[in-house]
């Protein structure tokens, strides 16, 4: 098999057309507003209580920001801890610590790698305030199990919905479960506002907290009603974002074409197992993920650099766990004895190329590169 | 004399035109990356570096996130307090809040509206940890007295420069002084990329600290070296600043212009005071602030009032003062009694319309609706 001659990466972002962003600037220059929650934002807020089918959406400058709102935003204790997953991006625990709150990591579910539900109640001590789970590469958590124990022992539930958006479970919008569920815009996801995120909440008390943290406190020009920092997105992200709502159905379609594609093609290899999702869940088509068992010829490693070898970066995601990171690897939830699971699948976990202009054949060469080593 | 038809703000954004813009979109739109230090980003920090005059530039999303960043890198002491001015921003003691420091307010200069650098040392305790100073409107604070005191007193020093973009004082950036300084790129800012900042430092050694705080301590693929946030600002700002970069000194020539027909107007006028810059320090043509005194045959919120109803929409910039907030008011420092000067001005000072469009016929026309008071 040959190389490809440019190299295939594992995410394109979606883009509107330059004519139309160019139109949505031409809009943006005539009112010379640039941000502080203009037109587009507000629109922006309003298209995405119906797509996420939520009660509240809160948009930020990016999915960090609106996290770290969301943990501020409820008022935990200063050192108290919050149990969440080690098999997630850097934000999850970054924005538990940023607070002066402990993480506290929890083992993952094989089939799902979202946190496993049955091992929080361990970890649960007097100091415990919250829990942060994610819905990690769009596989819901268990989040009913989540919430008897969340009920059971007083503790809020913030989920990190970065790779969801648009998820339902059986109709429901992920975004309702919880107290605060957080969706990641950055350029890597599928819908995105080149950066940016949002948060959605059932509870109409927090639209005031949420505000004011977002903007300074600021509730008029002569009245600043709390601490709060800057998390506005500005009307250019807002347009991106306006123009991107129209086409990331689209961009799901092609994607699940590409996802049945790399399904047919890997459910015959020996040693390759593909999580699958609920029948009860939609698909947001945020990411590809196999793992590569003990059983295949090569480890996922080895699969990595091979791959690379034909232009095709696959990413090790999430290689290192969080609990291996500097700042938490000494923490005693860390230990590997605590993150059996995590620890053995972040060396077989590998997400491959996935996005709606990656054409067909090209993931039947990639596919074929993989099974050659069978 | 006649409402002016349409209203005229405080502010008017610097924008690149259009077709620059749609230029910068179609090369971003080409490489497909959006974000995450790319291409613009590390042109505009290189260039940045040139124009301030400074050893090290940090570029961010937003000023509040940079100087939220700013405190985090200098490892303040959880709970210690830090010395500010109340005529500031709310951005100020924001940032110091929500990094679980506590605010002291310190009283400011008649003259140039800085903090007072002759009453920071009463304010010292034990538990001071640094020094946060704004470079009030374009005028730089009474640095080299505040430096003495860090050095006495071991306290750290960041300068709140969002007013300041390319102030130097007596040749030299004034992002040199102190240990790290903030610019704000706020819409509201001459020179702006819509919502964005940036952060200034001599020392080295912040280097990495700063990248990591940014960017969730990633250092590479497989290493996450530290505890951070995403405070990253994205292609299509970093693009808006390059071409800003290009215009923002015809806009402040044409500002001064501005400037010089406000004085020559209102210099006559009877009971208002105009702060000067002093000779050695160059104008940032931020803002045009005039005060208000006693003997001004009507009061500052009357005159604000008077000039709206031509269609004039000044500024009470600030008021309240930061230590009148909710969140403040009932600190210690925040007493009348420690704040006499602030607590006088807050009552006197107006920022006028200031921008490099407002044609000079309109500045006479709104000094003529002031002087008519008198």
């Amino acid at each position: 098999m040959e190389r490809f001659p440019n190299p295939i990466y594992v995410a394109s972002p979606l883009l509107p057309s330059l004519d139309d962003i160019q139109g949505e600037l031409t809009e943006i220059w005539g009112t010379k507003w640039l941000t502080n929650m203009g037109v587009k934002h507000r629109q922006l807020e309003a298209c995405l209580k119906n797509e996420l089918k939520v009660q509240n959406v809160s948009i930020f400058n990016n999915g960090a920001i609106a996290l770290l709102t969301a943990l501020k935003a409820l008022d935990l204790p200063i050192g108290s801890e919050v149990i969440t997953t080690p098999f997630t991006f850097a934000a999850t625990p970054h924005c538990i610590s940023w607070n002066n709150l402990k993480p506290v990591f929890c083992d993952i579910e094989p089939d799902t790698l979202t946190i496993d539900a049955h091992r929080i109640k361990n970890l649960i001590t007097p100091n415990t305030s919250a829990i942060l789970p994610v819905h990690v590469y769009g596989f819901p958590c268990n989040v009913d199990e989540i919430q008897k124990i969340a009920e059971e022992y007083s503790l809020k539930v913030v989920f990190d919905g970065a790779h969801v958006f648009s998820t339902e479970i059986d109709g429901r919008g992920i975004g309702t479960f919880g107290d605060i569920t957080m969706f990641s815009f950055h350029a890597t996801k599928l819908y995105n506002t080149a950066e940016g995120g949002c948060l959605t909440y059932g509870d109409d008390g927090l639209v005031d907290k949420i505000y004011n943290l977002r903007n300074f406190g600021i509730r008029n020009e002569e009245k600043v009603a709390d601490i709060g920092i800057n998390g506005k997105m500005n009307e250019i992200q807002a347009a991106i974002g306006l123009l991107n709502l129209k086409l990331f159905r689209e961009e799901q379609t092609k994607r699940m074409a590409v996802r049945a594609r790399y399904y047919e093609n890997l459910d015959r290899v020996a040693g390759i197992r593909i999580p699958r999702l609920r029948t009860d869940v939609t698909d947001s088509c945020q990411y590809l993920p196999i793992v590569i068992e003990n059983s295949f010829p090569v480890t996922r490693n080895a699969l990595y650099n091979i791959l690379k070898k034909y232009n095709v970066f696959a990413r090790k995601y999430f290689y290192p766990l969080c609990s291996d990171y500097e700042p938490y690897k000494a923490l005693p939830s860390s230990s590997r004895e605590n993150l059996p699971v995590a620890n053995d699948l972040k060396n077989k976990v590998l997400c491959l190329p996935f996005y709606g202009s990656l054409e067909l054949q090209e993931v039947d060469i990639i596919c074929k590169i993989i099974a050659e080593n069978v």
